[in-house]
């Protein structure tokens, strides 16, 4: 039976999830795998969590270097989140030719070309199933299933809290900053909620399932992103009465004409495989030239689906033995030969504060009739504040990008009796 | 650039699929995989097939000698269907030092002793991610992501077939051999539909798959099967007014006490992930005890959908150096220490034909009764005849299947005014 040492990075909700499975699981590996695979070192700079989850203390490491060095390290699981001290750690485990599987997003998506080739040069692997959408195999789905299909389309519910945080909103019509308090409460959000909220995490995450999609390294800084902060629950409730659901979708395309990447709050149709993904689940919804559509669908994150994933690398390592590595050149830069389109394509939902009297819908029509963007749906609102003014709501048919945020700069500066107060992209 | 050839046995739907998929992708493996992959030779009796797709004729081999003797043949494609002559073209392929990708469930299921240890002998790799639901990557995702988890429940939708005809029969109101007829015309059922319509393709599926997930081998023989051919509209709609969706579902559950695993229609709630997968398309719900829930969804068959995991399998055999072989040591019969448990528990949906007058009721709760069998829900049904009958639906709290069994057996047999006409289990 071949032994397989670990060592764990950081024993947070991930590192506390591994260490539980592979502990727990130890006799089902040896059994089903013929592998005993034993968590031999850990480090963490609070002792005191090492010890809460039954490890003795000889299996505390003093640092980096001691878990470098221990023989009995095969596998280093790197779980501490962020760039640094992680990228460090990360370079030096597979300098001592240790294996690295880790979680970690913002590293994978910002360093993944550094990383790969010191992989390479040390003859380790290097697996990130975790670092996108917990315990579902999306990853691995990319590299090893679809791979011989022309990837056209890929959109993702890929961040639990904010998925969480729209559920809410539309299912109790609490708003915004009510429903982000009750999420920090129940620990669906951090206390700065920043790297969800704004998108972050979601575009790093797009970063690497886009570059994989599309055989090309998609830079993190190429993505287009807007985050949910903004989200006002009369947009939800009127796309409801039109058939959509909210979502934050990261959003990747490829065509002839060039790639599109993107992070917003999208409307999508109710009866769409994704609208019914709720709470902190998250799904990837795939479309390629010959499998059609695919879903991949479960939790995005929590310590024991993510450690799901990591368990499920650490197996992968110990029983393959050629390890193959990304050939993207580089991590900052997109190749030069891969064409971005800033200006793609969409249906809108546009709701306008417009004053009650007549002229002013053919005012607004004239703009859009300028930019050449039509209207497939009009509808009025309902929550009339008394002030003369009503809102107004318009879904547009697919146009660009660049002339609804001409048209709606064009509306809000005319003085010409309505304002352009929410744009929300529309997808099918 | 690595020189990849392949043979296709079989040029029927799925082998002319991958065919197409492989000469139109040619360009796109050689950049993003570094893989110049030619089909070097097919086998197939009908040579018309092979010239409609643009084969040469110097590619069309006289016979599976042909193909094995040929050196530029590195992975032969099985895409014939049934056990003979796939199961000898395959074996004699593997014994040839030929790698193996396959679509055949039927031979998978029966044989993969035999041919995991052909493979192991030969150093050859054997690939079926497309036996199971067509593109969607299951196999390899109980392989290679959730090996981590003891996956305790597995609940799939894995034949287009069925799910065609049950979706068509709920949304459309026509009967079971309406729409069956409809099927066969657009080529969704076969002309002998037996193996699909009578559960037996699903069957093999869930063998191959239950045997993944519980790790140990489950012999088809063992799975219990029931088709959809006796289902009613009727039951449909009443089942709809309860809340619940129809599908051909098969199921495999792992605990303390054992394995389960059948082939049944079921009631689904139609709020449950599964419901919503319609038309020809497959799903399967996995529960591990790491990940939760995962669901992959997508095309269960055809060309393209099924071409795309046979790709996907050409591609990994050729990147992947060391193959894994099924450490099960048998195919026909399970393993002694593992327990089957026959007698499951579920919830039943039953829809009885009652005299209607007093007494009626109280003598099937007393046959419940005395099988401890305890009813959750009662409504009477709307299609009265006329001829002194009424339909009565009753779900029950999760019981037994003997239990069911014999209170059926009883109620049928006393006489006492009802007849229990329809027994469809429940799941949750």
């Amino acid at each position: 039976m071949k032994k397989v040492g670990v060592a764990i990075l950081g024993l947070g909700v991930v590192g506390g999830g591994t260490y539980k499975i592979l502990s727990e699981h130890r006799e089902l590996y040896k059994k089903a795998h013929d592998l005993d695979v034993e968590v031999v070192a850990v480090l963490e700079l609070r002792k005191e969590r090492a010890l809460a989850l039954g490890i003795p203390e000889s299996k505390i490491a003093s640092g980096i270097a001691e878990i470098c060095s221990n023989p009995d390290v095969d596998i280093v699981v790197e779980v501490m989140g962020g760039v640094e001290p992680a990228k460090t750690f990360v370079l030096n485990a597979l300098n001592a030719g240790k294996s690295v599987v880790t979680s970690n997003k913002e590293l994978y998506c910002k360093f993944s070309h550094e990383l790969e080739k010191a992989a390479k040069r040390n003859n380790c692997g290097l697996f990130y199933e975790a670092s996108c959408v917990g315990g579902v195999p999306v990853i691995r789905a990319l590299l090893d299933n679809l791979q011989g299909n022309k990837i056209t389309s890929l959109m993702g519910i890929i961040n639990g809290t904010t998925n969480y945080i729209l559920t809410k909103m539309s299912n109790s019509g609490a708003d915004y900053e009510a429903v982000l308090k009750e999420a920090q409460r129940l620990g669906y959000a951090e206390a700065n909620p920043k790297n969800d909220v704004e998108g972050y995490d979601t575009v790093y995450k797009l970063s690497i399932l886009a570059s994989l999609s599309f055989h090309t390294k998609i830079p993190y800084t190429k993505i287009y992103r807007e985050g949910i902060t903004e989200i006002s629950l009369q947009d939800i409730e009127y796309g409801k009465r039109l058939g959509y659901v909210l979502k934050l979708l990261a959003i990747g395309k490829n065509s002839d004409n060039g790639i599109e990447v993107r992070v917003h709050p999208t409307f999508i149709p109710a009866d769409h495989p994704l609208a019914s993904v709720n709470d902190s689940y998250n799904a990837v919804y795939i479309t390629g030239d010959s499998v059609e559509n695919v879903m991949l669908y479960g939790r995005g994150a929590g310590a024991l689906p993510t450690g799901s994933a990591i368990v499920g690398d650490i197996i992968y390592c110990a029983t393959h033995t050629n390890y193959r590595y990304s050939t993207f050149e580089n991590t900052e830069f997109a190749s030069p030969s891969t064409k971005f389109i800033e200006n793609f394509e969409s249906a809108y939902y546009l709701r306008l504060n417009a004053e009650d009297k007549a002229g002013v819908l053919s005012n607004v029509a004239a703009v859009f009739s300028k930019y050449n963007i039509s209207i497939a749906q009009v509808i009025q609102g309902n929550d009339d504040n008394s002030d003369g003014f009503v809102p107004m709501i318009l879904i547009t048919h697919d146009t660009q990008e660049n002339s609804i945020r001409k048209a709606v700069a064009e509306i809000n500066s005319s003085g010409a009796g309505s304002e352009v107060v929410a744009v929300i992209r529309v997808a099918s």
